[in-house]
């Protein structure tokens, strides 16, 4: 079992390092790897976004940290979620909405359980002094009674989902990555079920993209394209140019598709 | 016992890869960890004081690479400090002053013996040819006599000290994070001597922050705040917004307390 | 045997995360180490480079997945390089040409089995769907045979090569690091051929540079030197400051020498 962390530390400061330490004093023998500690600060919806395309490709009994908590030492609380086949720890703040769309959740425990905390733990760097001890502890296989009282529900953010109305379907951009695509939380099973051919345009600003292709490298210079990316997720993409940068499409905006 | 890798290498050109093949091929079982690698260029007070926050999270025995090293090449010495508890490695330049400030120091080693370091060692690399190296052979048992002579004393440097005069108490921003976070060289331990209430106001630039709060959630939209952070350090802050924007603060600026 | 990745996928998306995911799930006892996942985006020099430069100091066996693939889902062909010491696996378009340039190819297979792929792999993220796999069965044993067809050849690519005519030498400046160095192709032992003693003028842009020294510390402010640095490639530096900006010199840039 191993414990694969995702943050909005940066890699800079150390702090993605300290969980590490945690975690290794408290668990020696589990490896723990880095999803990525460089979520925008604060970024619910791309750490949400990051967390959902890639936790699949980890082996079944996986512990993901994730870590992305404008609210620390407010109110909300701190959560271990187990589904079907991972563990989720982190706080409840919708975070945690796209990957338990797709997990089958079968507990949901508040970890309230000071035991399982560090020492005297501060109220700005929960990442260090209750959830990297919590993923450490499940890893040396405390059980889940232990750590909390068991919760009915979480926090889900309504960004995460498409509105499909009569006469058109609203999606957003919910990442744009460093090759300038543009990932839209449009999934190919709600588009296939509408446009069996998955022919269709999307408006974007002022401009419409419509030619769907398989991959990159099919579309002409310059020339915005669409495509299913890594996730099944609809993406605006331009062959070795950045689709965000010739569109002016930023994250948070608005697509359209015509029914 | 692993071995925890600080450098200011970046993550870009494959250096700090580096160190983890060389350490690696020596002792190819022991587990190598990054805390950071992003330290700025050359920037020994942001190299010594990251360490600081986060050593003491790893376990007992953790052997600590630090590279920050503008001097390399020059006289400046390759450096194994023992303490109690941990093990440092690298240049002897200041960039330990912080951790060796807190930690029992029980033998300095000057790394002098050739057989320690990669063959014909390069004079502009000394993190592949003479630290990692170092570290992976003392994580393999090698007895500290056999790395060189030792040594008396190591290089402090004063920025790390705050300056308690009669009438005031002067620090200095020693960081400021990703979250525009300013923290000082200022401890609790040294402010709750002179404020047992820990009420005090506290001049950067030309403004005054006096509000001091336990976690960054309370603080009003804009407004500064004093906590003490992850490492009891005296911050300065804003909820969700950068104090260092805010206030016009960076590192290396004068911070004054009213005695 | 362990596994180094080096990519252009960024740390902030998760790509990179996805890799150590994969193989982890096929091959959880290899260990994973980042080389770098900060390649400029389809930068293929940088990467060639970069890998280059690291390569040799991991141990025997171990295996390379480098992936800058801007042709990625088109024709260029997905590979695994055996040389006498390593593994290389990653897309066919030139990334490999200075390692192998270094090393001795014993044999080149075309990754077409598609029992070593993820199921129903992407057109756009062959690091995930078939070069980490790959990587994580070859760890597990599996013979070379079982993965495609033997190659004959492997795509060169002609920037990493510098031009030695009659009357001059011309280099191409391949990378500049984030301390400003500017490394050149220009290897020590070819120039020592030409000039035993290691005495010549390096013309850049419109300057000419030609104070050889040994280490970075030696320069005088502000003053640009030359230095055979970290892979005995000729560099251009400044003590503490940045030559790239002082000479306005970028990667790509020619350097000539007379002769």
């Amino acid at each position: 079992m191993s414990i694969v962390l995702l943050t909005d530390y940066g890699n800079a400061e150390g702090y993605a390092g300290v969980l590490k330490g945690v975690i290794h004093r408290i668990s020696p023998e589990t490896p723990v790897l880095d999803l990525t500690h460089e979520i925008a600060p604060f970024d619910i919806i791309q750490g949400g976004f990051v967390l959902y395309q890639a936790y699949r490709y980890f082996p079944r009994g996986t512990i993901f940290v994730a870590v992305v908590d404008p609210g620390v030492g407010s109110e909300r609380k701190p959560l271990l979620v187990q589904t079907e086949n991972y563990y989720f720890i982190g706080p409840d703040n919708g975070l945690f909405t796209l990957v338990l769309h797709q997990e089958k959740v079968e507990r949901i425990v508040h970890l309230t359980n000071p035991k399982y905390h560090l020492k005297s733990p501060s109220s700005t760097f929960h990442g260090r002094d209750i959830f990297a001890p919590a993923a450490a502890h499940l890893a040396n296989s405390t059980v889940l009674e232990n750590f909390g009282e068991e919760l009915g529900t979480y926090q889900r953010l309504s960004e995460f989902s498409p509105r499909v109305g009569d006469k058109e379907i609203l999606g957003t951009v919910i990442s744009v990555d460093r090759f300038g695509n543009a990932v839209t939380n449009l999934t190919r099973a709600l588009l296939a079920e509408r446009f069996p051919d998955l022919s269709f345009s999307v408006k974007v600003g002022k401009r419409s993209v419509k030619e769907m292709k398989t991959h990159y490298a099919e579309g002409a210079p310059k020339k915005p394209i669409l495509l299913f990316g890594n996730s099944n997720l609809l993406e605006i993409s331009v062959n070795q140019g950045s689709a965000a940068e010739i569109l002016g499409v930023k994250k948070g905006d608005e697509v359209k598709i015509k029914l």
